[in-house]
């Protein structure tokens, strides 16, 4: 079910397009940390707390790990980045989207650790996402995108409000 | 797994405070047919031709039953509304929705017939979709709306861009 990739490393040689693209980046991302590795997973055999720990880092409202696990689960897809030195592997990014399998897919809890922001890395795991939902033939891409990340995602070829479309939100009278 | 409501019939009393809502529209509604009724459900058995007739008529373009038929399958939540006289069925309205089974919902493809447009039915379709899904504890309910049905919506109870949230749609360079 899950694929393990590896975007790049500061001991090999990047060889894929995609991370010879991330090579620029690389030697920001892993700074000193010279034998570090980041990956990417479909595998949703997440530890919640660590996840939780990921959230929290970047100011989310906690939720219930149970409701997390449930929406782990149905999700169609799941993807998460790791940092690996050794033997030690550290969660780092997450993100998930759930979709009918056929047409259309929503991106949720797009996530990067603050030490890992600013380097590429949010942008290599939303190809990451994209990549993997194109490969299902999903044609319909969305998300909801909070203002601060508009551009973010615009540059990732998403657009806001393509023909007037409005994403809307129900809320409780 | 589903359930039939009935909404209201020409020969009974609507009991129930939204069908009360509805009776006004209920003469309308039904017109001429003296004996029908409209019903909802969330059976996922579709005629996936009789769909395809229900979109052909609002102007959709046609996509491929086989992938018709995988979205319902992998939807977390079908409601179609169905005219019956006699012993016939009629499908007129249908709406389906995707989601993580904990935190969100989407919801797509909501359709009425035109021949039952006006009349009320769109608004009683999203009420049961609405309320299907708070049942199922989903608390986060989106769409992505047209430009034509913002305002439909928004009578609904959704909110566009809420705190400046952008829908967005990916597109292949």
């Amino acid at each position: 079910m899950g694929f393990w990739k590896s975007l790049f490393s500061s001991s090999d040689a990047p060889s894929a397009p995609q991370a010879m693209h991330m090579e620029g980046d690389t030697s920001r991302a892993v700074g000193d940390r010279a034998s570090s590795r980041i990956f990417f997973s479909t595998e949703r055999e997440i530890d919640l707390y660590e996840l939780e720990e990921l959230c929290d880092a970047v100011g989310w409202s906690r939720r219930p790990l149970r409701k997390v696990k449930k929406a782990i689960q149905h999700s169609f897809l799941v993807v998460s980045m790791w940092e690996q030195q050794g033997s030690h592997r550290r969660l780092i990014g997450f993100s998930r989207a759930t979709s009918d399998h056929a047409f259309n897919a929503t991106i949720w809890d797009v996530v990067v650790h603050p030490d890992f922001q600013s380097k590429g890395l949010g942008k290599a795991l939303m190809k990451q996402v994209i990549k993997k939902l194109r490969s299902e033939d999903i044609s319909n891409i969305t998300l909801f995108a909070d203002p601060q990340v508009v551009d973010f995602y615009r540059n990732l070829g998403f657009m806001s409000d393509p023909e007037g479309i409005k994403g809307m939100f129900w809320y409780p009278d």
